[in-house]
């Protein structure tokens, strides 16, 4: 086995500088690596899919967040799922598959037990590789415990929900159908508000590069919005604000609008409607709810197994060379589904 | 009686034009009428106090809000303490103190039991006229049920509150005192910022007038803000989230800095924090609590009368003539705590 490693060569995805604005190709470093033998304790993974989050660009900043930014040249965080090819660990055998912060890079050394080495075991059987990114992945525990947890539906409300085509809005809109809300999308091109309707039995969804938001939401939401949950931010957080219900809930998951920003963030300067609609606007950090991840991940497999959920992921192949390119295809809103890069095929 | 009340002249203060920024004496048209006999199941009040409040300004805008606006032509809209000088109304005899939507005027016909109409009995024995405009009025409940259901004070929390000289915000930081937070108020100038910390028990007090609100909640806030009760929004509202604790709470209760802007709205560019430390930010309206008033009076009352609480307020004589200087006082900030403009003296 040691002699197989030694013969394989790990191309990796580096920050080379941190940047301003949307990422360029100078901020990336591209590397390689010999292979090791996995350190006691550890296992070697190796790569079959990487997730690209817009949460991405957050840790390319300095500061202080809910994780450290990644450092200057350091390999590229990143969510993924692999296949245990060795281990010196008794928890894994070569021929698992699992998911962790596998970095941008072809093999991983995951020091498991440390801070960032959580490996979890996944099962194929439940659903893709892809799909463990996605609706069983962060997007899909952050929808149903932002959903669930923050949003709190009740049957007949009106949920709307920005960037509905996306890995978190697809869960979120389906398992609000599901408890028995009306569900308003907004998602960017004809083509996803159509599939979000069609497809997914979204009520409406507003295509916000083809129309006013403000009519749309008027159109759709008569009785205004019980719960917006909110992956943008920007002036489609303002609309939304502008058109809440009494008691209303917001639930921020995110701001892609804003995280390539130069300028100051954008504030919500409808926020003062959270005072004349007694209104909530409420943030959610999704490792909070680690311990009831099986719990939330039974109830969505049931979901898609009896075809009452479908999930959508936007697979890219090329390897790691491709994660720059990639990850502003998510910024500019041009993946339709959760945005997957290929590394490998699991073979 | 009724030859008695046919002597008598109404002074009003009527809404003559909608202002834009901060209202000017154009805005307003004084006006006298006769006073009549209440008509069946109304009584007549005489004025004593009016109560200036921030939320003054935006009734006076056009547009949709928790309470519609004061029409061009009608007698502006403010809450007040009176004397019933006459009754066709079995539930009220005169000599009853009252308090209820006076309008800025000496002698209200107040058609109880119609929208608007609601008059409250009140004991002077529990307050002088003004502190039931102060603390046992809408200011009072206003803190109570803001921090009490919104805010959710637990003994050892660390409670930012804006406005703290201000009629909300007193109540605000001692009632969060006696239940066990660290109180530090924001104040404008050092003699509202003495006040707070030396009568009224704050732990500390930021003058934003005359230093940094920022290096002011780092020093005072060593462990961030658990609650942050805001009167003001605008850049204090920035700050107060640069510096949230994990699961902090906003009440957000007005945005006084902002309410004569003729640009639009600031939005709380900081907000993101809320998802970062997992916090919510949450409106209020103090109607929405009217059942429970008697229980919020009658504790705070407790505390007042074992020297636990104190309140204060900025009384300006000059009747309603004065009204409309005394209104822009308010904005400025001029006002050291609740003000109250005296209409009559009590004989």
């Amino acid at each position: 086995m040691g002699s197989t490693l030694s013969q394989l060569v790990n191309h990796q995805v580096r920050l080379a500088s941190r940047p301003v604005g949307m990422a360029t190709a100078e901020n990336w470093r591209f590397g390689t690596e010999p292979v090791a033998e996995p350190a006691d304790g550890a296992v070697l993974v190796k790569t079959l899919v990487l997730s690209l989050d817009p949460a991405m660009r957050g840790w390319l900043n300095e500061g202080k967040s809910y994780i450290p930014p990644v450092g200057i040249g350091e390999v590229m965080r990143a969510g993924g799922v692999g296949r245990v090819i060795a281990s010196k660990n008794p928890d894994f055998a070569p021929g698992d598959v699992v998911s962790g912060l596998l970095g941008v890079q072809e093999y991983c050394q995951a020091a498991v037990g440390v801070p960032g080495g959580r490996l979890e075991k996944i099962d194929l059987k439940v659903g893709t590789p892809a799909q463990w990114l996605n609706v069983f992945g962060m997007p899909g525990m952050t929808a149903y415990f932002g959903l669930m947890d923050i949003g709190q539906p009740k049957a007949g409300e009106t949920l709307v929900v920005s960037g509905a085509a996306g890995a978190v809005g697809q869960t979120v809109g389906q398992l609000a159908k599901i408890k028995g809300c009306r569900v308003v999308g907004i998602a960017g091109g004809a083509a996803k508000c159509d599939w979000v309707v069609k497809e997914l039995g979204f009520d409406a969804c507003i295509d916000y590069k083809g129309g006013s938001v403000r009519e749309g939401l008027k159109a759709h939401c008569p009785k205004g919005i019980d719960i917006y949950f909110d992956n943008v931010g920007g002036d489609i957080l303002d609309h939304a604000l502008a058109k809440l219900a009494p008691k209303a809930r917001i639930v921020i998951c995110g701001a892609i609008s804003q995280y390539n920003n130069t300028a100051p963030m954008q504030g919500p300067k409808n926020y003062m409607s959270l005072l004349v609609n007694r209104a909530r606007m409420e943030g959610m950090v999704v490792f909070d709810y680690a311990a009831r991840f099986p719990q939330a991940i039974a109830e969505l497999a049931g979901y898609l197994k009896d075809g009452r959920m479908k999930s959508k992921e936007d697979i890219v192949d090329g390897g790691v060379a491709a994660f720059p390119q990639t990850l502003n295809k998510l910024f500019a809103g041009e993946n339709f589904g959760k945005l997957v890069l290929r590394v490998a095929a699991d073979d």
